[in-house]
């Protein structure tokens, strides 16, 4: 589908690329940029999906351990992030947040929160990455959309 | 799952419901108050998923035939209403939308649009519907998330 | 400031512009190309600012008179599109809407509504509209959050 | 107008308040509640608008120094929180953030941000609030829209 398409090479578009980075490459790249974020793990990562888990007794809580809404903009945020980093093949600082809009449906309980992220639209300019949130026992947390703008030649030619 | 139970009798309950509404009243209830949207028709409903489908040739399309961005708007907000209404087990008129956030992801090619709406919380007083919308040929065209208000004798106890 | 500078020849830059669209030009565009939205007519605009007129009672109702809200939509769309073209001083079909979010806040009375749009970003790919929807009593009928790529020719050097 | 009226007593409002807090006592609140953002202070305070600045140099920082973008999403679900506060003339830590979408416009530079807020609609369950994040050069860093739901008995009788 045109949505989930691998990056092909093209006028604007950087050498190819080997494929998505692993979840080692991109826990290394938390580490290093991202030290606020050390409580979160990338278990799985293809080009159009990722999985991250965050062990929320290092977030920032609310009275009765539930993850600050703020905090959980910021789990969706960066697994955004690394989605993109993982199907642009390499690290890409220069990706940036555009808009974020989340639903937060139901307060998760203290514990583990795992994030699963998919990328709806990997466009030559424009990303937008799909996330929800689940806490330990599965429920639904949140839902959200954010919107990244990449530098045109880390893409390659795309739909938008 | 707390997020896609099923309405519970209660204090502010009203008489326990029959079940989901089925397509066929689903599309009944179209026709009586929605004609704007008589291209409409519903093909699958549970309390938690619907399935719409839409003849693009007989909405408000934009030159080259592709459906403008506020009817696609107006696509997914019917389906989150109807998906609450089949939900609830009857119309519900005063299901009110309170936001609604769009995506455009791809401009869908002229034909039938079809819309999937499922329910990420449903709570005493707030609804939340998650949708996406595809063209005919499977493409991503549009991702969408819808909030309702909920009269509080329609819902039944819930989550929030 | 940054984000309501005027757009300057560069680089990437079309010929300079000689100034805005003036509201006749945006009502003769909106004649040609939206016949959909025949009931609006721009009635100040700058390249910051947008204000339009839309009768009521030739936009899609709902029971009581009330403007449905994927019309409201449409009608912040609209203005957001015309506020882009003002400022890029010319029509520019190929701006695009990417995302849309509206927040309903109180259900418009029958008759005139106004729609005042402000550009809050104006950059070399994205730029994001915030309108207001008032009613003719003037109570806020709805708030929206509109971003629209533009064609990289269009828009000249930005910030984003 | 009807969005930016006063709370009346009624049949489920609770006794008449004497106005609301003072930015001294939104203050306090912070400080007891929300020590993540010791940062943060409101200079000025009504039912209708906040102000509140934060010492960029004690956020979450992303390299150079602007401030990252959930910390900035941080800021403004706080300053919604507290006017909401403000409004309802008592600290309501049951008033729960429902759904966040903040636009990020330009990166905002080191030091002071300034956080203004206002209430587009303050209903007896749900209120929203808008809210724009300026850097110390003034220019603007963020745009958000904020809902939160209020428990039917601290609101009092509104519009929604």
């Amino acid at each position: 589908m045109r949505d989930a398409g691998s990056p092909m090479p093209g006028a604007d578009a950087p050498a190819p690329v080997a494929g998505p980075l692993s979840p080692d490459e991109l826990n290394a790249l938390v580490r290093r940029q991202f030290p606020d974020y050390a409580a979160c793990r990338v278990t799985d990562a293809s080009g159009t999906h990722l999985l991250m888990e965050a062990d929320g007794a290092r977030l920032r809580t609310r009275p009765g351990g539930t993850i600050s809404g703020p905090e959980q903009a910021g789990l969706v945020d960066l697994a955004a992030f690394l989605l993109i980093n993982a199907r642009l093949g390499r690290p890409t600082p220069m990706a940036l947040t555009t808009s974020l809009q989340i639903s937060y449906l139901n307060r998760p309980r203290p514990g583990l929160l795992r994030t699963h992220a998919r990328m709806a639209k990997f466009g030559r300019r424009l990303c937008v990455v799909l996330a929800e949130l689940r806490d330990e026992a599965g429920d639904l947390a949140a839902s959200a959309t954010v919107t990244y703008s990449v530098p045109p030649a880390a893409a390659g030619p795309g739909t938008g």
